[in-house]
């Protein structure tokens, strides 16, 4: 047995439950070591249970791993989640209340105002919520989350211009990859030569979820960050990787120079402790005129780096410009592995 | 020989110049008489020259027909022009001086500002600009335009509002087919799986021929419509029609039963006078929360009718909602077949 | 109430079940009068039940009928069926067997031996083992099937040729539609750019079917032709249409022209009949180098037509060709309508 | 400078062109050093010249390269050529003539009787063809060529086969990538939601080409493989990899074990010598009902893997089964690439 933490994967056999799989099989600190998904897969190794629908093979270990019941009992202290909502709202409070370190994908917490929702490169302070939570009183176990792989992209070229110069507005309109959707997710009759202008929640979820992570921590609680934002989503045939349109009004004004360069500097406490999973750069501006775009830019710091492109004035409001981010990378799987990398160099994964 | 009113083709083989033979294949007041394309084309028929890539067949006597010499000379007196922007700055001109109304989809000289703009349903006063033209005054022929594809869905459902209610804002962002781009177009490894966020020169007409198309004939120009205007472009891999995401700051507020009202309620001159190509609604607003969609909503009105949906309240600014329109049909060929009936029905269209 | 023949749908919001409801829309003979579908559709109203997945708008009248429960009380004596196959095996021998002329979609019963498998214009004469059935014995009722999507175009491609020249030898490449899976069928995860070499079950029902198809009525069976056949099918990221790579082996030796001719002078019974689906020509030869298309092609004859085209020496059989045919309109519910057609003009639908 | 041996590129901002750059960025016995392509690009670097379609970026020192004229002076004595047929013809015989070992993916001097086809696991006793070459014995410069992307996959999979039991007859189907034909290409308008049964000379090459491959040579020629070939192919809406559906009838009968184990077991001299680019296995049989797939195994073996997949008994001939093939690696960049690592392992690569 190595030396590694033990991790354990709550809906293993999903899309963003493989990509946990993909990104931990090489991982200095954590490693795989107990795995459920829904009831029709128990028993089953794992290689039997899933689907598996990435481009590189599932590991030997993984595959050959029994898929556990969805149980507290036996599973390890820390839990990765990429459950549906609605399982999620029911599962995440009885491994956090059976002293688990939950930290998910899912959104059924995100909004709860004692659970902190995370980018560890734009308010890692949040964190500081768990120490709030009734399940962190009675048993030492919390519940982490991360944002909608629509949000996240978004608020990671918004920090940067946030903390600069002040956000008073936000239009952000969406063309999302269908592995957003999950497996098997999007029908291909739906999709292929389609635009299709609805995703259920999504909207909402974008816009309250920027609010909360660009808020400020105070007490036991994060007030929203005060600008006003409006989300359009779209799903589009692509496979990974959501572009979005954005406009942004900021409260001190900006030159094109200083906006770029706000983005191509940043780094956050990520970088400065060299977390195993955190880019290079946070973000990056790709000069061309015609980029980001999925095909070419999703991969950007394995997939955990988030590109923009195109910034020009904007009419209505100051700047318009576009953002790509790897949906289901830094959008889902990576963004809860980076969380869980925080939590560790914080000292929140105890592990005795 | 018909009865029916000869008309010319300028750019007979592209993708738009193929809609407008399909367009007049069965038209009761117009046939094709003469066809013009690129020097390589000529001396061919047009069935040899053409790479038809439309669902429905050749009309035979088009097939046929020799494809002329790109001049004045010995074409009709009315021409319906689909040209690059840089041939048609120069052959739209030397038509028109020889006499021939020409009728285009260029978007050459739409923004000189003794040429009408023209959408039949949206400022169908414009064409009185025709009277200014010095080719007019000379020769009796005259330029007309119709808006570029993506800008004619959106100010059709701009329209209604407009007169309503007034626009104090708009922001586009599109999604647009690669019809859009002709053929061969965009390259399917430049699209297959991907986003495109720039399309050249297209944010700039969207803006510009949006504000004169809602603008006031005043004399011999137009006073461009005041209210701010910013367009984001992409394109997307769809065959046919050009899916929009809006957001609009009005005047005088308005519920959303207003709103759905103007749009559904719309009618305009097209409408009164019958004219053969004008759909019998112009703006549809559809009500299935994930519609409308290219897939299933481009051809409505046969292709001339604008889908809205989604309306829904908007943060930043006051509504939000989604457009589609066809691009080669409404946003190209049809809209210059429709700018023709309305010039033969206030008696611009002399044939004598 | 028209004079009409009423006509029962089961499995009416399925892919299939819904091209059922658009190809009767305007049917001269038939009108739909009854629908049922799963139990969690029973009770809400079609436009409720079904999620409409067609170009062209539900039927008002069919949108407000109620769906019933898929049981003969009630039911029409006259049911087109496009049910799963499970679930076909179980219920069509209950309405059969309660008098309905069941004439199916589904594959389910297609290889019994007392059951017809019919395309009218290859084995019109295959309807009399209706009488051979126990069901009609009985109650009058009586199952007729058509065949596999995959399989039709290429049988309609081949009778002329087995008629005039005979086939020794067939092997069949299929790129196979989404909408052959039914919806939501295949995931778009699964098929953007990508092929899928694999359909469960699809290869051994084109080469029964195939052979069954050709066959020869004898008493109480039918003889399976006797030329081998081999089947390899793939799934494509195309929405309508199965094109099919082809290469065969003639008894008798035929030059180019005589084959072609074998296909486009091909005329039979449903023409003779001018029954009202029955295209002007079951085949067609398209003679450009890269035809057929699905883009271009899936439509002629209004989806019931086969191209063919590309006839071209083969070093190893005979002869190579490429085949299209539209898989939901020929290829199911068309093949049903016009089977009910051809069994009307036979008299075998007593409506009394 | 580095001990490299230094390779120029002809061709070089093709899509292939683009694949040599990549596939040697970190090559550990060849660089980059000289690049030439079209008049239009020459003078500029290639960074500029270049429109890079790859999804790894442009190495930092190739791109300020500045782009040559394509004439011998000046250039390197060992050419990958990446040149369209027509201009190949007539480049390619003046690099040898000046003394240079011209390693070319263009179909020109394939089926020339002394310019070997190669690929090294498959026929690399070919390449003593060189040594009967005029321009060898004159200057020392000479042509070597791989084979058309189509064959090359095919070639692969058929090879272990050819030798264990022998070939009698071979069809193949193809299901190509639009990589395959270059940039821009497959226009999108073609290929979205669509298959093209036809590409241009494509069968033609695969036929003969797999011939003179699995073919034996004999004095200063190849005398062909002499069973039955016969190629259909077809486009499909798929990036990277062809997929093909293939029929054999063999020689000596053998078991569906024997023909997985002679895939399976299958290495050959590149194996042995531990060329740098040549795959651990050359041919992989994958278990699974449903692949391969290109979506998910086209980049096995870094892309130089063949998959085979599917194996079954065929009715016309003996067996049936799939192939993919990465086109732009194995079926062109890799192949040549891997054909200079022979040479240069064969001491065909004097470099003093």
């Amino acid at each position: 047995m190595s030396n590694k933490i033990a991790i354990g994967i709550l809906g293993a056999t999903g899309v963003v439950g493989q990509r946990f799989i993909q990104m931990l099989e090489r991982h200095p600190w954590f490693e795989v070591a107990w795995l459920a998904a829904s009831d029709r897969s128990e028993g089953k190794t794992y290689g039997e249970a899933a689907r598996w629908r990435l481009k590189t093979a599932i590991p030997a270990n993984v595959a050959a791993m029994k898929v556990s019941p969805a149980t507290p009992e036996g599973a390890p202290k820390i839990i990765f989640a990429a459950l549906d909502a609605s399982i999620a709202a029911e599962m995440e409070p009885r491994f956090a209340e059976a002293g688990c370190a939950v930290i998910t994908n899912s959104s059924a917490l995100r909004m709860q105002s004692d659970v902190p929702l995370v980018i560890p490169e734009v308010n890692a302070d949040h964190i500081k919520l768990i120490d709030t939570q009734a399940w962190r009183k009675k048993s030492g176990g919390y519940v982490v989350t991360n944002p909608n792989c629509s949000a996240i992209g978004l608020v990671l070229a918004l920090a940067p211009l946030h903390r600069r110069f002040g956000l008073e507005a936000v239009m952000a309109v969406t063309m999302q990859a269908v592995s957003g959707a999950g497996y098997p997710g999007v029908a291909s009759l739906d999709i292929l030569g389609n635009v299709i202008p609805y995703i259920r929640n999504e909207e909402e979820k974008m816009e309250e979820e920027t609010q909360k992570l660009l808020g400020k921590l105070n007490g036991a609680g994060i007030i929203p960050a005060p600008f006003a934002m409006s989300a359009q989503c779209n799903r589009v045939a692509v496979e990974d990787g959501h572009t979005e349109s954005i406009s942004i009004r900021l409260k001190t004004k900006a030159t094109r120079e200083e906006i770029i360069a706000a983005w191509n500097d940043y780094r956050a406490e990520p970088q400065e402790l060299k977390l195993p999973s955190a880019p290079e750069r946070p973000v990056v501006y790709l000069e061309a005129v015609d980029r980001p775009q999925p095909r070419f830019d999703v991969d950007l710091g394995a997939g955990m780096t988030t590109a923009v492109g195109r910034l020009r004035p904007c009419s209505v409001l100051d700047w318009k410009f576009t953002v790509l981010s790897h949906n289901t990378i830094r959008g889902a799987a990576g963004a809860a592995v980076l969380n869980a990398e925080l939590l560790k160099a914080k000292g929140y994964l105890a592990t005795s």
